[in-house]
């Protein structure tokens, strides 16, 4: 608590007088009515606000964004802003240096306004509103050039198709009812018994059937044989379909021509529940709150419409015309969207209420515009092994294949499914928040500005770096955090305990408060205007991270009486995917030793396995059958994961016999410095 | 179109002057300002209506009740109103003698208010707020004391039931879903391989599951085999249901025990359609104007929706405790009730949209207080023998005896079914509204006051009656009406052609504008101040209505080479039956001239029907099969039914061999007369 609010609570009345404490008393007890005025900067938006309103509060309430993975609590130190104009009430904290505090920044989670101020928000800080879409699109390209057969054509068949019917007109020898005679012609069409006609669509039958002389078109959902519109035959129209992936991070949606698997356009946004916690496990947490669970389906659901809307207005498709959605996510994404408790997902046993939501209609969970459509969602396999990651597997066709194979989703949590089309095994190690930027003091997402790799000069220790985009640098991202390590090991900026070598004459290397960091952009140079570095913190997060995907590997493979050298492919999913330098991810011991060739890139393969499901009712049902053979293996209690963890807390890895290349590498590396 | 309003129509400037054009002008094209009141007697409610407003209307808007069974054209002459003070812009009608309209008599459908005014509502011609429930609760009893195995002892075996379910306990070792667990144990207890959990329950399922251990309740559907409740072990309760029969006059509610069968409630109202029109064909009509479908299943359902909150007010059962409605009801009420175009079952080749309606959730349909439950509905068999008459069949259970049985609902159309296990045969004869006391001048429906019974004094022709609830007479009801025409035919008031015998003496008979009418109560004597007489056109409609039920048996019976000698059994259902004169029925030629002891009263046999098929799936399931195999003819188009009508037109039948007990008695009264 800062000096000004503890005086409050202690001396009420005697030192600051009673007009304060009256003031005190009208605030706090009765809710103020004095208003101050906010001006951000640079964007220039304001707000008026009640005294002592939560300044980071005040950020989202304006229509900012400010990143805050621990949800707004104090403990994650990333939603710090500067304080220029006015003063706020803050408490202190171990992220701000005291010369920081003394130029006004503070964490906006913990602070409170009392005056008329003027803050500004830090660039590098800001999550961009909108993702740039050119690299998701690309990132999760459909046929992303992978040797699958899933990707090279995909399989048109979908769940819900239509069909044209010719039915019987009635006369007065034939006097059977318009259901009755509809029925009759799908029963001869299709060869299905008994469909059900809803209501809604009951409605529109004696009307649809007589505009065109008994022949009309209807639309039928086959997995339980709904028919879910009928139409005159005259009205041309194609259908349509939306994949959607709910990403903890990121919302990203198809529009699909039911008929050739087109991809008509692409959204994507940033998914909103951010504000309420980056992470999983920080959203769970919120979720439980009173009211907290509705809040997150509110405004997910709120984005997922917003994705709709788009895609509709950009591509001039008939509303009426989408009639399926598939969604895919992480079981606690899919248990926010479908508004269930995610409640036991963090809490031992760590089990869903759902692997699978039943397939409703789209307006029964809150989408709206498309009152046609049906919903259905990915099977997931266990709380950490989601529907996400179902869509990966159909999105590799590993499920087809001989080979053995390893699927990784590197995200916060890394997932890891090793197996082929004769069994599945598969696992979660909870990875931190190094992957995505977070934890990592520079560290920011995948975006333009963002270090991705890193060139370290032999004899100088200059850095040279590459970014996102090819603009100046504005942090690193996960996938240049590995590249960093990896060439600081190599370079010998680092030991195998990711310690830096304080005697090489380094003179990037500094020292404050006893923490040491490496400047790689001095603030001169930066997009931002501050230093770019890499901490030892920051390395040792990074360095949990790579142990702790290494460990579930390994630990996958020895329960099965394999090793890595088995696996003939590895498919690589998830934001860090597309930009990862495979061999300094070996190199720093997070990958596997083995040829690099046998690594493919996948992008986000939750949205292309949505997209399969969504054409082929074939393939989703194979989704769900391969979901529900997928052998769960829970590491948090299982001890040779633990073990293994340990010794991944080293460079790469303790025996070094596990990574034969990079020792040789090594090897040379020192006997180059030798020269 | 009275004189004033002509007036103003071909007279707007030159003869009523500028002022009364200009508010013409106001009143017609810019809707009227100026408001007057209207007093209503003998209740003392009144209103203010715009100028021009319609009578009927204001009577209507002021939650009066009038009828009126052609919804307010003119032409059934039903909502007579005498106004007391002022005056109304009112159009001739042929309903009103010069002298009625000389004291202010007026059919308040063609009037329009123009003035402050007091209206007397004439009692007879007021349709009582609510039904004596007490005389219908007995005519729809289900243990109503007919042979039939379905009413002895109701088989309780319902769709929706409940069962406890152990869901195993999840662990670090099995930490599959709740889902999962949840459907393994249903599939254990209950043997069903699949259910569908659909998101609301899945809502409540982890909680539930937990509160007791794992140990739970569920509801489930079985035809669908959907779960529609979850609750914990401890909560104490039973399943309830709903029986709704849907009349074109009257709806049936009854409360339902599922796990007993006990009836806990019934409740009932007047159709509110009512007000839209008296038959179905008015209100087909109705529904076909703008809005018109919407607004009659608006006001059915909230009827509904009140006799639904009345049952639970009454009952103290939990509204979530009611799992399932059966309806039942003729084609137009379903079509009507679920909101689905009724207009093709009045215009050729009169077929329905649906003779059953798909299950639906009841709140999708616009039930209010029951979420939970499910709605199912009786299956009809054509646009005039609807799942009311399947319903009929089930509740005397024909469609399980050996022995050939006949079953007839008389109401405003007389639906017929013939047949026994093996077979069945139905059809539909349109007998007018007589049987319900409409196209009869003193015609009243079946109310405390009706006359229901008469004797005639063979020397003086004066009547004594006998009237519903023993009150002073009102009116005449169907089966008053049946029964005085056998009672003067047998008494030689009237002659085979239904004409009275004027040269004898009778001096009850009066003429008025070459009308001849047959006094039963004087003015003095009657509940209203009215005489109460029948007329030759009375007679005449009355003929022609029994000639359609007997020819519409004899058509059926003779179809498949059958006489009404082989007839075992006789079902009477409808409102019409409980006072029916089964002896003087036979006299006037409407029902065979076979043993009386083969005739059974039902009383509501919808009600019974649908209360049967709520109780049990299985004889749910045996109603929708026996209705699809019933063989509809359609009598319409049918020659022989037209020759047998003709035929009809005479007491009691062209051919008296038909009829011999009559002709034998005919006799016998003959030789009275003449000794």
């Amino acid at each position: 608590m800062s000096l000004s609010s503890s005086l409050l609570f202690i001396y009420p009345y005697n030192i600051i007088g009673k007009s304060i404490a009256v003031d005190y008393y009208f605030n706090y007890i009765m809710g103020s009515r004095k208003k101050y005025h906010i001006n951000f900067l640079p964007s220039g938006k304001n707000i008026e606000v009640s005294k002592n309103h939560n300044l980071r509060q005040s950020i989202l309430d304006c229509g900012l964004e400010i990143e805050s993975s621990c949800g707004g609590v104090g403990t994650c130190g990333r939603c710090v802003v500067q304080v220029k104009k006015g003063r706020v009430d803050t408490k202190e904290t171990r992220f701000l240096s005291p010369n920081e505090q003394k130029k006004g920044f503070v964490l906006s989670c913990l602070s409170r306004v009392i005056d008329d101020i003027e803050v500004y928000i830090p660039e590098q800080k800001k999550v961009r509103a909108i993702i740039d879409k050119g690299k998701l699109a690309e990132g999760s390209k459909v046929y992303a050039g992978v040797s699958s057969q899933e990707q090279e054509k995909p399989e048109v068949e979908p769940w819900v198709k239509k069909f044209t019917v010719e039915v019987k007109k009635p006369s007065l020898s034939y006097g059977t009812s318009d259901l009755f005679r509809f029925k009759k012609a799908v029963r001869e069409k299709l060869g299905i018994e008994e469909v059900t006609v809803p209501i809604d669509v009951l409605k529109k039958l004696p009307t649809e059937l007589r505009k065109n002389d008994w022949e009309a078109t209807a639309v039928i959902e086959s997995n339980k044989n709904v028919i879910i519109d009928i139409y005159s035959q005259k009205r041309p129209n194609r259908l349509y379909g939306l994949a959607l992936d709910i990403g903890t991070t990121t919302l990203v949606m198809y529009l699909v021509d039911l008929e050739d698997g087109k991809i008509l356009g692409s959204e994507s946004e940033y998914n909103p529940q951010i504000r309420f916690g980056e992470d999983i496990i920080n959203r769970i947490v919120y979720a439980n709150r009173e009211g907290g669970l509705k809040k997150l389906k509110e405004v997910v659901t709120d984005s997922v419409n917003n994705l709709i809307w788009r895609l509709l207005l950009v591509s001039k498709v008939e509303p009426d015309d989408i009639v399926s959605v598939m969604v895919s996510g992480n079981s606690t994404m899919m248990h926010l969207f479908y508004e269930v408790c995610p409640k036991y997902i963090r809490e031992e046993p760590y089990v869903t209420v759902a692997n699978r939501f039943s397939d409703c209609k789209a307006q029964d969970i809150g989408l709206k515009h498309i009152r046609n459509a049906y919903t259905y969602s990915m099977q997931g396999v266990a709380s950490y092994l989601g529907g996400d990651i179902t869509s990966g597997i159909l999105a590799t066709g590993m499920n087809h294949e001989q080979d053995l194979a390893l699927f990784i989703d590197l995200g916060t949590n890394g997932e890891l499914v090793v197996g082929n089309c004769e069994w599945m095994m598969g696992c979660s190690c909870s990875a931190g928040p190094a992957f995505e930027g977070g934890g990592v003091k520079c560290g920011i997402r995948a975006i333009d500005g963002a270090i991705e790799k890193v060139y370290i000069d032999q004899d100088t220790f200059r850095c040279q770096v590459s970014t996102i985009g090819g603009s100046r640098a504005r942090g690193i991202c996960g996938s240049g955090l590995i590249d960093i390590i990896g060439e600081m090991y190599l370079k010998g900026v680092i030991d195998r305990k990711g310690r830096f070598h304080r005697d090489i004459g380094n003179r990037y290397l500094k020292e404050e408060d006893g923490n040491w960091r490496y400047t790689l952009i001095e603030a001169s140079d930066s997009a931002t205007g501050s230093e770019i570095y890499i901490s030892e913190v920051d390395i040792d997060n990074l360095m949990r991270a790579k142990a702790a995907v290494y460990a579930g590997i390994k630990t996958l493979l020895e329960e099965v009486d394999l090793s890595v050298y088995d696996l003939e492919k590895v498919y690589i999913a998830g934001g860090l995917g597309k930009n990862l330098n495979i061999g300094n991810a070996i190199v720093i011991g997070m990958l596997p030793d083995i040829n690099i060739d046998r690594y493919f890139f996948m992008g986000n393969t939750s949205i292309t396995g949505a997209y399969i499901s969504l054409l082929s009712g074939k393939k989703y049902r194979q989704s769900i059958a391969l979901a529900e053979a997928i052998t769960y293996m829970e590491l948090s209690v299982n001890m040779k994961f633990m073990d293994r963890y340990v010794a991944g807390l080293f460079l790469p890895y303790t025996d070094l016999k596990d990574f034969p290349t990079v020792e040789e590498l090594l090897f040379e590396m020192d006997d180059k410095r030798k020269k």
